[in-house]
């Protein structure tokens, strides 16, 4: 069988943990295509990455490319277009977090990849992660009892690119930007599709230079009596943090990707790399090893190739990403109020942030 | 220059561990009697632990024993009566937390101590437990930078006394029992006596057969911009968990009393004692040690008898103890009415837990 | 390009983990035939994994098979019989450690894959761990300066099955069956072949009814001045434990493949599989993941694959395995004279472990 | 009842320890003079701790200060001479470890000590530290079945006073400032006086300026079948590791008293202290809290006050510091010779490290 064509649209630090993953553990599929708005870093990466085509013009890349799938790795604001686009071209379409500025934007989406008969895959890579999927299965199993709370957070200090800190490019803050992890992975664990009672958060923007929010604190009430937290920061120092706590009447489980899973190392003269946002390598680090591969994003493109191949149904789709979108709306708006909201929550907004300020 | 003679109230979990803190590290001190409701209960503590008198009547206790402090280690009911007769009596007061029922009780407290010019001392010693300090200090010398959210989070499977499970003996649920550990701290740590804007919580009954809370998450926002969040639960299996977060723009420190400082341990047949809570010693515990210590219950008590001695102020006083149950009632009105409440707020109930349900 | 065909010996613990890689993780790869001694096993095997052919009959297996490799997983006095037969039949060889039970096998083995021109790969996985890798490239990279002392240790509560324990079949205990691990990494991390100037162990059977060792330490000495410290049980209660310790004069690292990596879970219940020997999964556990991947096995066999179809040289080599066999040794020669061994150390044996006792 | 009075030989980093542990914990002493080789400094050392006198002449300490117990926290080859003056003076002697430079020395302290009636006390804090009690005591209690190894390690990057290298001051490198500790540890878990069958040790001048060994590794063998290991160390960067194992056929424990026990902290810009020999504090560090107190420094000189009180015996007398140096004789030999050394080992040398090299 013949392997499946990708394009990949973007050329940043998200596009090359795809690229790599295809590379390193996708063996079905082959990446034939990237998409980069400057055409010399467009041409960079397909260098680098041994890709035979390259393009700053997205749709010479969907008439020529000749590619199945089509990997959205640009900003939040371009989504929607790129999506669209890529469905009317008859392309299976990979969104990365989050799907879009609107719920509007992500009704198109997922009707217009319905209408053609193509799938819309939401990459949310918490959802493969390798260990906290062991931690979801010993709760599927029973090992905890009955859930009664959950927690995720994921903290650094703040992205390169200029565009998150934006909010018409981003759409918000840390919430759009990592508050979509934890929302997405509450669902999951949660059966994939728990019903919502409320979402309550606390936002802040107290470090960068950016109207958007930096730091917050999040709390979902699940149908059932689950109380999820979220904590998402650009404002902390000393590298990643990426880390659940799963609560039952019967047991409990910590898991966390980075500092747990690191070797701890002590450098006097520093080494070439820690881990995302280290910062110095010297003194006492944490040194991370196989990232992608602990944050699930192979396990992740694996599955999606594998769906387009099987014809199967994606475990995180469009009406995924559109649930997370439509908790990120209630945090937003429970930022300003101070009041839980209650969902469904579906205003009519330009972006999530307007909610807020 | 003689010994400070110590009267403590109550023979149970407490009172043992003032108790020893006061054997053991308070060389100042003298224990010249005990309170029990059941005679030989008192009668068996005095044993135990060589104390010259002890007694079942209050009143008795206060005009024979001569002791210069009384220590109040009874349920929180009780709390207000014993303060006043002790004060009444010519006695300096020490009393566990939470200070009282009511607002109103603490501000009776408060002018009591103060008519008679005896001290009321609020015996939380997370101000004292030494690891905590330590990182406090960190914190004062700037080692964080500017603060934006401080953590302090305590769990385990629910307290042995049923009186914590009644409402009308206690006030409420894990929220008087241990979230006031998490308040005083934040004004603590961030000053010691901080204004507070605002409180929200959510709470629950999720494992145990009582009317009170026993899961809670709390968030207090600081005039200021810091963001304090409060975990506490008496659902958590697997022993004790008392851990604090604190972030600054430039740093950031974990530290926690209980698992972090253990001897791992495993043990095919099982031991006498992992930590409090444990349940079973069989198979992997966390081995605590010099528990007391370091949850900083001599160097409080140390602190306090010293304050007795040479007339100083104490770190923590029944103001403390007040602002903290002000700020527990916030956290039942917002679990109520899914709002942020700021203070002041003064509403006359007869308990905190009346405000939620 | 076609799949490179791989048959099995073995249908025990390693074969699985070893059949597991190749189908998760070593596209190029394809398993076409099992062996094992009881034809009932060998086709459970097959069935459960999917394979086409399952013999008891080594020799028809490479008669008929068609395989272009032999991978080697059946006990250690076995190693030598299949390595040669499948050499003989024009077949690559992968061996799993140790590689033989005396030098004169290894020398023959190395002899006739030579002579025949197929490959001879050892498969020590330790050599490529992605953490332990991670950890050799920093020193490497001069991460820790100057290397003084470098450790690895292995140990859990005893293998499954019983050969292991019985000298004639395995050559001795612990020390061939971990032992192994800790010498072919020390030199994997010093360059692929220091120089050996002495070993030094101490072995006892403290816990199971067998004539071999199942306590060791061992201190290699190597050429520049390195101490290299092997500590391998049979007799740690708990679960597993690999580790590694790493000195230089300007910085140190510590990693750990087991408790390190793992999600901390506690059930009241348990759970089905917390990690390799932990008994029971009840109370506090160490939830491994990925642990094939983790320890190096996938990346392992796909290294060795790629040096079937592109005709480069393996990492670890029949040399490598020869000169690990050679201070397994020298470690029982020393803990029978209580002396260090100097090397090269060849004498004439009809196991190892006839050296101690 | 009186305190009773304490003079401290020394004013350096030991003594400084011992003097805040008289001064916080242990209330029945009272420090009442200070002997430093320059009189300059124990001025200092006086005002700093409110001391009343000091001496730069030892005879007139003795003569002048009335102190009943003389602490000596000086250099390990003039041990020796300080506890024969203060034995002949009449007063109760603690001696910081190394006892002395040679078994002979030793052996006339111990007598005369015995002669005049005055305790002999030898100070390994590591048998009152309180994390490896409570490991100790479980041993004790029979949680991990049958003992068959044990471990201790401390390392750090190396003493700050020049004399610890110098070989006719200290009498040896780590082994005779550090490896001590390890010595007298094993003794102490193994019932106090547990019979020495063997010792074997490698060691070597890795990163110092010194003739004296830096890191060492000591495998010692009790009857009964318990093997040791010590790891002794000043060339490791990061600052100090303090930690044990203990293993049994029925379970293990493994504690440390530095890294494990701190809080975890990131500061960009560094603070004040985060722990002995920890070089920088900025990025990742561990702060240790407490230090004295976990490292059982005020609970050995409460104890030893207590004996003094009281008439007890000691925990740790002279014959145990006789012991431990009788060891580190055979381990200096060992390493010399490559051999296993049988004890008893009683050969005449002017110091330890003669026997090496």
């Amino acid at each position: 069988m013949e392997k499946t064509k990708v394009a990949i649209l973007g050329c940043g630090f998200i596009a090359n943990i795809h690229m790599e993953s295809y590379a390193k553990f996708v063996p079905d599929s082959e990446v034939v295509a990237v998409y980069g708005r400057h055409i010399e870093k467009a041409k960079d990466f397909a260098k680098t990455h041994k890709i035979k085509s390259y393009y700053s013009d997205l749709d010479q890349l969907l008439a020529e490319s000749n590619c199945d799938v089509v990997d959205i790795c640009i900003p939040n604001y371009a989504h929607y277009d790129a999506c669209m686009k890529a469905a009317k071209a008859g392309k299976h379409v990979i969104v990365e977090k989050p799907i879009a500025l609107t719920l509007e934007q992500a009704d198109e989406m997922i009707a217009e990849c319905k209408k053609v008969g193509k799938l819309l895959m939401y990459a949310e890579e918490l959802c493969f992660a390798p260990k906290y999927e062991r931690v979801r299965m010993l709760a599927e199993n029973n090992a905890f009892g009955k859930l009664y709370m959950i927690k995720q957070a994921e903290k650094h200090s703040g992205p390169h690119s200029r565009w998150f800190y934006e909010k018409d490019l981003a759409g918000g803050g840390v919430m759009m930007d990592m508050g979509c992890h934890a929302l997405a992975w509450f669902r999951w664990i949660l059966g994939g599709n728990p019903k919502v009672k409320s979402v309550y958060a606390s936002m802040a923007t107290v470090m960068h230079d950016t109207e958007c929010d930096d730091n917050t604190v999040t709390m979902v009430e699940f149908e059932g009596g689950v109380l999820a937290v979220a904590e998402d920061s650009w404002a902390k120092q000393g590298g990643m943090d990426d880390c659940i706590e799963v609560y039952g009447d019967k047991g409990v489980s910590y898991a966390d990707l980075f500092r747990g899973n690191s070797a701890l190392t002590y450098s006097l003269d520093g080494y070439d790399y820690a881990m995302e946002k280290a910062g110095s390598s010297k003194g006492w680090t944490f040194t991370v090893y196989e990232e992608a591969f602990n944050q699930g994003y192979p396990q992740e493109l694996q599955h999606f190739i594998e769906c387009v191949r099987e014809g199967l149904t994606p475990k995180v789709t469009g009406e995924d990403g559109r649930a997370v979108l439509e908790m990120i709306y209630a945090a937003y708006e429970s930022a300003k109020t101070g009041k839980k909201v209650e969902l469904p929550f579906e205003p009519k907004v330009d972006k999530p942030i307007d909610l807020w300020k």
